[in-house]
């Protein structure tokens, strides 16, 4: 079956009960209530801390063919999923599904407990490394590899879709009835954005902590109401992996003229004005681009409202330099935004639900004016991909892609026009991530295009100082360079799907031969 | 049916589908899942700002047969709730459940609304004047009044028991996309602690505001992901009812007496020590006890966790002080507590289901160490009245007593041993609205009794220069001042039902004769 971005979508996929097409980004009418947590009791002055991981997983009552969550604010610092698999398998529970945030190279650790069959299910963001290349090979999972943005993640979770057994959360801070943060401790990751729901909506909550404090810590980001027990171990995470310094802004040339031109994009798109609202990657050309348009806010003295993230030092040097009022924080990819969220009440934690959830009423990137995005591989409709690569291979994550550029009024893909001697403009995509439908702008170093629903936009960029091209002209530039790439050949066998934040199936990742 | 609290419950109650007996305070054993809203879709650049409440009503698509919502921060300065029913009610609907936090006089407006049949049933944490009157009358009204407490209503609402089609939220400060907080604009309230449950359960939701500000709006008590539809209108509410001043220190002597024995309770009750946790009623006692427990712990240089409340000026005083080190508000009562919860990050919002829900993992009355409650009246079972008043009619409110009473460690009832020429101890209240079971030391100007099943409690006392007894000489110091008083005739007509916070049916309130 052809969904609505031209997509084969089988009618039937191994372990989905429902095959659900994608038919456009607002397209989906959810039915149906919110689904919360079992309704429990705990009595005055109960005691919820355990002594071990193994205890609390006896305490919950975790067995065979459940469904366990975790957070990745740890990034390739996390040691929480991983000692919880470890503890998992020890005690010969199998068959468990894993609903992570996402999962990053650190958690190659589980490969052992994937192919002994302990869990058999991953629904996450995306894969990297070699767990990525296990997602892709088909073996070992009973089901595809469920790829989810993360205000789908927040909508899967508040439908019932996911349902948590139990979630593990590393609580960077937590006191002994459970409120937890993530601005204290050794093991401080700034924003619990992603945990909250994981916490809010799981059967049993766990919170692994490294820093026990007495009762009551505040600012409190998950409550003692949504908390059952509390494990305290030695370390949660490797500060080193979990919050890097301050990046360095990009002096590779190719990044720097792509930033260029997006700057230039928004500077004359008709979005750069008074209380606009942006949000940045964390990749090398996004990074580089806030410092163009920092200059350029300075310049034509405009604040803006505020700025939505994953959270750099570049949009923390704004706040504190009176350029934006204020941030929205789902995570933290830096020492200074995590002191940062700490230290300026201007600085704002939200969860991935307020961040990106499609089917609340009104989640930030609906407030959203520009954004900019990175891309692997863009087609001629303006499809992304950011979760295979040019092999076929599942190797990046969907994160908020999809959310921000269905939300924002600008959404801006850059990208290399070439990554060594392959295009990055294509018939299609290998795996759609983002529907075209809701990109406005690709950027290359050789010339930018604009979609034709954005004719407004177009217009507007006639101003700009930038190559305006048609995205076929852009691609035959790409394709004069290298010629036509190969299709990747792959097998019938699906080994990843691609879930849009509505729920419905916006592609399907097949086996490469 | 005799329930745990020895009381009469008819095993049918009209308007109930079923009646669960009060079974002891942590006897339920509750099943099913937290049930939240209905699933919608905002999409983005949505406008949500609508012209009049007319306009919401019309949006919302509430009708005849439905429940609507509504918290009592203003409490007797609210507008809100008179303006929307009045509105319902031209528009010719009918047939609604008005699902408050809580009533008060001001309310007595919708009265004629009741009478024409625009609501027939009514749930609230209380009444008083001509409400409650027209409540104890029976007339009306399809089934009984529900009396909930604040904690029991928070898990209600929770557990899918109470369904809100559309709950209209008094906002005193609004952003155009949703977010709400009570510290801003001139009908600035505080805390949103009851509105917060409503806000994230009900199925669709107004918010009615006077201070309509540019988004974001932050803090942020209630976010725009909860929130449909936004009127601003030119007044919410009226200053002077929302906020007193600091409420003067009682000099009445009774009272001073009272809250002299209350605070010795409390520091000989193996309670006060540092890091203990203490909740006050707004009632001259509990003021007055403040004062004197504020005098004690300088002098002794105990420091205390958190308090508790209802907040007021005596806790803010001991923040500022460091006496305690933190605040939990769920409602401000005066202008200093809203100043405070505004300016000092110590002070901190949280909605009543993290006050004193009982189904969720662990609310702040369950960490709490000593509360002071007052009483309209005891018995000698320890079991208190605070809803029904001498003759039989609802003039109170049932509050977070007895959530307080069941999470404290220590929950302290003071009261006048006799009001006028009424004794305050009975054989049997009129109403239970808090189980003696979870009632621990009873202190009036003519003695102190402490609960039998408090032998802990006793002992420590004796070292207090208090009038300690037991609850019957106590009853009988009044008894010999009164002679024996009739109880309050009745019919056996129900026209009120009090829910433990648990679901169970603590009470029936029936007809006076």
């Amino acid at each position: 079956m052809l969904n609505k971005a031209g997509r084969d979508i089988p009618s039937v996929i191994p372990g989905f009960k429902e095959v659900k097409l994608y038919n456009g980004p607002f397209a989906a009418n959810p039915t149906g209530r919110v689904v919360g947590p079992k309704i429990t009791v705990n009595k005055p002055r109960s005691e919820k801390i355990l002594k071990s991981i193994d205890q609390a997983i006896e305490a919950t009552g975790l067995k065979s063919g459940m469904t366990i969550s975790f957070h990745h604010h740890f990034r390739n610092g996390d040691y929480v999923l991983n000692m919880v698999v470890e503890a998992i398998a020890r005690k010969g529970i199998r068959d468990i599904t894993l609903a992570a945030s996402s999962l990053t190279s650190t958690h190659d650790a589980i490969i052992p407990y994937i192919e002994q069959g302990v869990i058999t299910a991953i629904e996450t963001s995306g894969g990297r490394g070699k767990l990525g290349e296990l997602f892709t090979s088909g073996k070992f999972l009973k089901k595809p590899v469920l790829i989810r943005s993360h205000g789908g993640r927040a909508r899967a979770i508040e439908a019932g879709e996911v349902v948590i057994d139990v979630a593990f959360i590393g609580a960077p801070a937590c006191d002994t009835y459970g409120n937890i943060n993530g601005i204290e401790g050794k093991s401080a990751c700034g924003s619990m954005g992603y945990a909250m729901c994981d916490a809010a909506y799981a059967d049993q909550v766990v919170a692994i902590t490294d820093h026990l404090v007495p009762h009551p810590l505040y600012p409190i980001s998950i409550p003692q109401t949504n908390v059952d027990f509390i494990v305290e171990v030695e370390a949660i995470g490797d500060p080193k992996g979990i919050a890097s310094g301050a990046l360095r802004i990009s002096k590779d040339p190719k990044e720097l003229i792509i930033a260029e031109y997006a700057s230039s994009v928004i500077e004359y798109s008709g979005y750069f004005k008074n209380d606009y609202s942006l949000q940045l990657g964390s990749g090398g050309a996004s990074l580089a681009a806030a410092q163009f348009i920092k200059e350029k806010m300075i310049a034509q003295g405009i604040v803006g409202s505020f700025g939505v993230g994953g959270i750099t030092a570049p949009f923390v040097e704004m706040l504190d330099q009176g350029l934006f009022k204020t941030l929205f924080d789902v995570q933290d990819f830096d020492i200074p935004s995590i002191d940062s969220l700490r230290n300026n009440p201007n600085h704002l934690e939200m969860s991935a639900s307020y961040y990106a959830n499609p089917h609340n009423r009104g989640p930030i990137v609906n407030k959203l004016d520009v954004v900019i995005l990175s891309a692997t591989e863009v087609d001629v409709d303006f499809n992304v991909n950011v979760i295979t690569n040019s092999n076929g291979v599942i190797m990046g994550a969907s994160g908020g892609h999809c959310d921000t550029a269905a939300g924002a009024g600008l959404s801006i893909v850059v990208a290399p026009l070439l990554r060594g001697r392959l295009p990055m403009v294509l018939d299609k995509v290998h795996t759609i991530v983002t529907p075209g439908e809701t990109v406005d702008v690709i950027v290359t170093e050789r010339g930018v295009a604009v979609n034709p629903n954005r004719k407004d936009v177009f217009e507007n960029l006639k101003q700009a100082n930038i190559p305006l091209m048609s995205i076929e002209e852009l691609q035959q530039i790409a394709y004069d360079l290298t010629g036509k790439p190969e299709s990747i050949p792959v097998t019938d066998e699906i080994v990843g799907v691609v879930e849009y934040r509505d729920g419905t199936i916006l592609d399907v990742i097949r086996k490469p031969v």
